[in-house]
């Protein structure tokens, strides 16, 4: 039996939709245009992706995009495709280009999103998955239970090493336990990676000590390869804790790459998503793109968060943050802490514990931790009240009563 | 002077247009979200982003994005925001972090395209572009003038080394001047990249003394990068003379890394463009998109072709073929071949020149010479009268009139 790979797509057409299907698996598999030598039937069985499910559902009556043929009136099916395993392998670049390759260009198509990928066990094998994941990420950063509570260094971009290090002081007196540089923030002529790594984890290792922890500092270190190798490498002698990668920024194969290279937990951040995910038709789907970081290695995964201040619903922050807690493999799950991020605040810790039903995550606040009044240990004690009365069931207001931290941080954010 | 980068986008938007432009500008540099230390007028100078043009055009009425803000009636505007280089330096993953980052996920973007990139100086230094371009591809192909007349080997996936050796053998034969696999074909367990080279390559050197060159044999090998930079290796030793990558699964760095080590030419291919740009109003234009791979190293860039079988309209095929002919930098120009596939025939090769106004391609045909009834020989001879006669202005029924192969192929492709 012929280990296969399964991938769900919902496909838009205005096409006959079995033959656009057979038309998808034909050109991503054994398919040509005029039949040629060699093409027979031994070489389909062998080789042939197989149309496993067409179950038209009804859409929201959104467009086609342009070039699309038949002229009836726009269907969508979840399609469910297989491949046998031998016409590619186990590799991420060639899993690619077989489920993401043409087939989003032929003319049927009206619409196509990649929808979920079931990886078969040979991948697990071939690919070493999240290093840290959630239970390794908390031992690092001595944060055992809840969420672990961080802040990304702002303005975005335009500090020196200097300016960073001073930031990252206030950040740790106030008892932070992540921090995350932002995504502009790599190795600028204006802040170079090496001397803003130097002078923050200079600030991280003299609070150590009191806290029992280092803070966990998520440093951009972006870029090609070697520098990001290099990059790693003085990280951990410097006794940092975690890096930080944009992944579309050096796609599959250079976070293959760093993952099997590194021994720092490694925090992916999303930028770029929008392009990818944000139509409805056409794309992918969180839950399919983050399996192929996870499965590279990623331990952390932006999600956006609730109410935030992008276009996202809170559904699909949701869905998203339940795929990075979803199993990747039976007996390997790959678990990676989900990342809530822009305009986090007291305010949203209830709402995204009673629909995730989990607090292994990451919370991050820019905001709603340095605007408190009562300054950043106030703001960062006021996300952990918060999150605690969630878990325990106390509503937010009830917790408040005890707490001059939280009841100011609701007075700021409510 | 701080150099600027500076990039063109497509706008749609249902809110202030103006106010929706700057807050593109000020998340993708200095903005944040509530007015945090440190973030004062000094560093809002040095590191801002600046909107520099914002023009209304009239656009096709075509649906917005879902989570746009604003409730008017949607419109569209040619954006053009510029960047200090002190932001992120000449670095490709950092520059697609600030240029395709977040931003296609704020609400007030109803649709964003990324039309085209204006690459400063620095990025000449920094990269070293494509090591072959048009003149090497020529010299190592032994084709010094029209273009270079190919063929994919099909069926796409499923042909152990030997059958495919045996495909090449009718090719060369047939006195093709390249040849290249399929995207879909890489290492798979049926036809391993190692065998594959080697029973390919015998037969292409058993051809280049009657030749008089080598057939160039696009070898596809994606995958991670310790394995392309092998495979790169073993196709050197072996005599090879140009590796092929798909584009989207292996990312810039990965794309970066291999034209750090080739000493061959490299054909990239596009699989997965769909995504990314056939959508109107949302995501890549070619133009801007080829830039990244182009100046990262690629030699020969996929544009689809005229009368393909795909959704795309030629205006767009020449539109991406004349960006790649378009100089990269005034003294360093970096032009790559565009490659042109997708039900190619004598019947395109007219319209091909007389759009494009050149012949600096590479025009790849599978039915087109295969299935050619006078055979693969008469197929491709068909096909270089044919671009001969377009060259020198003889239509191609007059062509015709000479050559029972150009006639027999009218007649089999019209």
């Amino acid at each position: 039996m012929v280990e296969r790979l399964t991938v769900d797509y919902s496909l838009r057409t205005q096409d006959d939709p079995r033959k656009v299907a057979e038309t998808i698996a034909g050109e991503q598999s054994s398919g040509t245009f005029i039949a040629t030598p060699g093409e027979d039937a031994a070489l389909k069985e062998r080789a042939a992706a197989t149309v496993e499910i067409l179950e038209e559902f009804e859409d929201e009556g959104s467009p086609v995009l342009p070039g699309s043929s038949g002229g009836d009136r726009a269907r969508s099916f979840g399609l469910r495709l297989s491949w046998p395993m031998t016409n590619f392998g186990p590799s991420i670049p060639n899993l690619l280009a077989t489920i993401a390759g043409n087939l989003f260009e032929l003319k049927g198509v009206a619409g196509l999103k990649i929808q979920d990928i079931h990886l078969p066990e040979s991948f697990k094998t071939a690919y070493l998955g999240p290093g840290f994941g959630i239970e390794g990420t908390r031992r690092v950063a001595g944060v055992s239970r809840g969420p672990i509570v961080g802040t990304i260094i702002k303005p975005s971009v335009g500090l020196d090493p200097d300016e960073t290090a001073s930031l990252v002081e206030a950040l740790c007196e106030g008892g932070i336990d992540f921090i995350k540089d932002d995504e502009l923030q790599a190795d600028g002529p204006h802040c170079p990676f090496d001397e803003r790594l130097r002078a923050v984890m200079a600030v991280i290792d003299r609070h150590a000590d009191r806290l029992g922890r280092k803070v966990m500092y998520a440093i951009n270190l972006t870029g090609e390869i070697d520098e990001m190798l290099r990059r790693h490498d003085l990280v951990a002698e410097t006794g940092g804790t975690c890096v930080m990668v944009s992944l579309n920024s050096v796609g599959p194969t250079g976070l293959t790459a760093l993952r099997r290279h590194s021994s720092l937990p490694i925090h992916a951040h999303r930028n770029g998503w929008g392009y990818l995910g944000r139509s409805p038709d056409n794309g992918w789907s969180y839950r399919a793109w983050h399996k192929i970081w996870r499965l590279a290695g990623a331990d952390h995964m932006h999600v956006n968060g609730i109410a935030n201040k992008f276009w996202e619903p809170d559904d699909s922050v949701i869905e998203s943050a339940k795929a990075c807690l979803d199993p990747l493999f039976a007996d390997r799950p790959d678990r990676v802490m989900p990342v809530f991020s822009s305009g986090q605040t007291v305010m949203t810790a209830h709402p995204t514990f009673e629909r995730l039903g989990a607090d292994d995550l990451i919370f991050t606040a820019g905001g709603g931790i340095v605007a408190h009044p009562q300054g950043v240990a106030a703001g960062v004690r006021s996300l952990r009240e918060a999150w605690e009365a969630a878990v325990a069931g106390v509503p937010l207001e009830e917790a408040a009563k005890n707490s001059a931290a939280l009841s100011k941080a609701i007075e700021t954010y409510s």
